[in-house]
């Protein structure tokens, strides 16, 4: 993997804003972005000792109703204070645009971390009421966004960046972004996980390409594998638990403690419900969010 | 203002585990703790770029039906790891029991901000099932608890500790506890504001001995004037936001950055509802959330 930087002429003042990197295929997308950002002094709610983890703002955001996480990470430190939002949902887009908004944070990326079935992603609304503001979502989704990234990849928000490991079984193109490692990156690191892992315990796997076997080998061989003080972050939490440790899932996560066998089997004994929202939500979110016109339209005017 | 310190005997090798210190009133409670506590090694999701940030577990708890935070506090520097829980909720006491022995923590206060009006406590029930554990709540609440706090106090946990602000006006009893002041203390600071400061608002101010005056002075006096960068937990949020700094909240608080007059006028107009639960709520917050014996022994049995 390579890091590029982009270098903005120097008597701008600017540092490299955000650029993907992929090994193999690089990519580079300059960003014209405002330097008037509003400079609100406003503390980070880091997670550790080093001055990348001060410079990372960080907020966890809840939607009720499908009890999804929303995240919003910013480098502060840099003079453009860019931003990534990781699985906005379409129901709350408007706050998490209002804090976006009180903390002078400037987006840059909406990103999902898979085709969501429960709820349908902000992401598309984002797009038309943020001009500039530009969709992630994984290649093997095969959903549409503006990019479509693969394990390995980097994405740079400032000097910060979230590295891609690829995490399916929950769906087929599920992804763990992880914040980057290093010196001048927060530490412990940070793994979004989406659905692969919940708080004790994973993603149903009988839809979306979606198997047992697949997910436990995601799991086990990039998640488990991080430093056991990296802090997870999933996709939803149905008991009000916030946050958990690779650490502490290894030793206490119901279903993907067990051995393969075992966890094949209560994944298959699970028998739930056919998903009330799937039926909007999965085609919706192969567009982004925005299944037709008339969403579009809606969401443009208000 | 005293900070005590206990002293164990050297040979043990253990630090003091907690203590309450009062001016003018001084009171020691030494506690026998287990030695053999289990030490799972374990991420603390810190607060910033000190080692103090490092050595506090921080975990924020969430209970849907009445969109309440429960927050538990741990010194995981200290060999006890003797911990803090703020605002539990009776529904979910036993979800905080599992977390706080999967962590490996040794809960020594349950505390509530005030007697609230929308939830049960579930510091009862947790005294029930974790001998040892101590409730602690206001003095001015006229509520029962094993430790009466007030302006001023410091509640210890291994070498840190919750410093009491009395915030009333939301209630009559209502306090702010603030993470610690010092090089040896997290930093940034934490305000536990409970409905005194709510994110981009404020709690209602028409029952339970509530006055909006008292709550614009307590907010101004022993909240606003904490350092900007000073992050605020409140007890609870409505549009899942989960945490908000002091600087955030004067500069965009939809209630609080009015002047006086208009905040009392907007807080005389809000028009609410009887508050559902409260003639449930109240009686039983006011005897720890053990409103009769039959829930005592129904909590014991399970």
């Amino acid at each position: 993997m390579l890091l590029l930087r982009l270098n903005l002429p120097a008597h701008r003042g600017l540092r490299p804003l955000f650029l993907f990197t992929r090994f193999g295929s690089r990519q580079t997308q300059p960003f014209s972005f405002e330097s008037k950002v509003r400079s609100v002094a406003m503390a980070s709610y880091s997670t550790a000792a080093t001055e990348a983890s001060r410079r990372l703002l960080f907020r966890q955001l809840f939607e009720k109703e499908s009890c999804t996480y929303t995240y919003l990470l910013a480098d502060m430190g840099h003079p453009a204070k860019p931003a990534v939002l990781i699985d906005p949902v379409d129901k709350t887009a408007d706050r998490d645009l209002s804090l976006i908004r009180d903390l002078g944070v400037k987006l840059i990326y909406a990103m999902n971390t898979h085709v969501h079935a429960d709820h349908v992603t902000g992401t598309g609304i984002i797009k038309i009421k943020v001009p500039g503001v530009q969709s992630v979502i994984s290649k093997a989704s095969n959903a549409k966004a503006d990019h479509l990234i693969e394990q390995g990849d980097k994405i740079k928000f400032g000097d910060l960046y979230l590295e891609v490991r690829a995490t399916p079984g929950h769906t087929l193109g599920c992804v763990t972004y992880v914040t980057g490692d290093g010196l001048n990156q927060p530490n412990p690191r940070i793994a979004f996980t989406g659905d692969a892992v919940l708080i004790r315990g994973c993603g149903r796997t009988d839809f979306q390409g979606g198997s047992s076997l697949q997910l436990y080998h995601s799991v086990h061989s990039q998640i488990f594998t991080l430093p056991k003080e990296t802090l997870i972050y999933p996709a939803h939490d149905y008991k009000g638990f916030t946050v958990s440790t690779v650490g502490e899932e290894m030793l206490y996560n119901a279903r993907l403690t067990k051995d393969e066998e075992t966890f094949k089997s209560i994944m298959e004994n699970l028998k739930l419900a056919y998903p009330k929202m799937i039926d909007v939500a999965v085609p919706a979110n192969m567009a982004c969010g925005l299944q037709d016109v008339a969403v579009k339209a809606e969401a443009a005017s208000s």
